[in-house]
């Protein structure tokens, strides 16, 4: 295993301090392992938080600041925080217009993130909403999923819920515009190469060299089928063919999303998106805006995600809104 | 081999096209591979151009944009553009205030551009200044190099006089600072895998699982030693130690670029941050600003490099000055 990091232990932790050292603007709770807002959530606000097994950088720390989140909660590599460390993130966020929790549909996720909630609610009266996200077509039912596998509609989600939140919407109005998000996004991901989690020390799965997994889960869990190595053209459809047969992308503008895993550079995402973009026009598909890069990963895998989301004017102008995060900044 | 391709030799040409359909912002010049700006550069300000081989993304197309170049050049991956193609940028970035060639100090690069701002004065008329980015401490000729390679300063560069060009300084004022930044920035970079250029289908060297280059240049030319893999707290002292022995650094704030060669997941690269950052606070060096991520990459190599950067408080405003481009934004 070759990995820039002092030992398969001291992972997150010694990378929470890279984070605190480098964002001078952001808050971390080292023993919670909590990032939030330096200048706290401002009174009255809906406070949006999020959190997951770590491992998916950019994806949730580098989403914590003006106009997306206000806190994110780390788990270790691929493991999700526990219900105490949700609740001490629930009670730092919250301004006093309650807590919306955005988790991805992982059965540790959701049970632990549930867990929080009541007790955020019974220990200091918090309100609580809760929107889940399943935006992944590739499978039903997981390793660690129950229904579909929540990805990369999470990071669009975060972008445009927390616009709602900046504007002065209620915990109501944030939570609705967030699960709409949810109900619009779908989500696809391939995977040329296993990921290798640092404390298992050896790659998560075995992947031949002349084959690829067409709808990997983002901890590397199984996806539909395994295929024979093709060009990034017959990859785009493969991404593409499923998300369209799922969903009808052509009644407005659509949010387009091109992901990479984590060991992807960024001059095939380029071309990945220059070949869906090819496929969404010959579909009737109307690129609203979009969005190339890693924003979900799976640590140092190869290959790539691409998510659709259907918008509309008010969703167009969330997503416009001004951002100030780390992993995705516009307007400020 | 696995890359998201369609074929070897279509890379750079495909990865053009989703560039011009992800950034309607831009322009692309398919037949001479030139990225600039969708709007043009303002009449009367000093253009900015810079290029060299793919593969280093986002540098240098990801930097086209207001706050920082007006023009990029792609080459073939790891391959110097032509003449013929940087006397085209230089024409079509030119607004009448003149060109800053900045060239990373690469034989051919530096061939190629000298030749073309020859042919762009004679046929054009077109003022040329030339800035050659050489902050690699590693080693002192190389693979493709006579004297020290052109690196991670080039970003930096780019960004503090792209920042100076835009405020409406002359070509002179323009080309100064950028000398200014490149003779007080040093880098020092690692390996920790080989990268594979898409042409030649296997990775470039050979690195054994139990070693790592130390000193290795963005196209994986030989470093100063190969060594046994250690622990993250132990790379960061090979990266900051050889930096500081070259130049003193206690003088005033440090821009410091912790950047990702391609290959290694942020959550690795924020870790490499905080190793950095307490080393160079038990060495007396100020942190003025950071930046953490992947700016100038190998492909998909595996591992970081270091860059510091001597910085007064003119420079720290040029950073911080509004930047809009795809790989750096911020104030706007």
């Amino acid at each position: 295993m070759k990995k820039l990091i002092n030992s398969p232990d001291a992972v997150l932790a010694d990378s929470l301090i890279g984070v605190a050292a480098a964002h001078p603007e952001l808050r971390v709770d080292h023993s919670n392992r909590i990032i939030y807002r330096g200048e706290g959530t401002k009174t009255g606000k809906v406070a949006l938080i999020s959190g997951g097994g770590s491992g998916h950088e950019p994806l949730h720390g580098g989403f914590v600041g003006f106009g997306m989140l206000d806190a994110a909660i780390s788990g270790e590599v691929f493991t999700s925080p526990t219900p105490d460390q949700i609740q001490e993130a629930t009670k730092v966020a919250d301004a006093g217009a309650g807590v919306l929790h955005i988790v991805k549909n992982y059965t540790g996720d959701v049970m632990n993130f549930d867990m929080a909630a009541e007790l955020a609610g019974a220990d200091t009266g918090v309100t609580v909403e809760t929107v889940v996200t399943n935006d992944d077509v590739a499978v039903t039912d997981s390793t660690w999923t129950a229904g579909r596998r929540g990805v990369g509609v999470t990071v669009l989600l975060e972008k445009i819920a927390g616009a709602a939140a900046e504007e002065g919407r209620d915990l109501a109005a944030v939570a609705a515009i967030a699960r709409s998000v949810n109900e619009n996004g779908r989500s696809m991901g391939m995977a040329l190469t296993s990921c290798t989690v640092p404390a298992a020390g050896k790659p998560t799965f075995d992947l031949p060299d002349n084959e690829m997994e067409i709808g990997v889960g983002i901890h590397g869990e199984p996806g539909r089928r395994r295929v024979a190595l093709a060009p990034a053209s017959d990859i785009a459809g493969m991404l593409v063919d499923p998300i369209l047969a799922d969903l009808d992308f052509t009644s407005g503008p659509t949010i387009v999303m091109l992901n990479g895993m984590g060991g992807s550079p960024l001059i095939e995402l380029y071309l990945m998106y220059g070949e869906v973009a090819r496929l969404l026009e010959a579909a009737g598909v109307t690129v609203g805006r979009s969005l190339v890069g890693n924003y979900i990963t799976s640590l140092d895998m190869a290959g790539c995600s691409l998510t659709l989301l259907r918008a509309d004017d008010e969703v167009l102008s969330l997503w416009d809104a001004p951002v100030n995060t780390a992993g995705l900044r516009w307007g400020m």
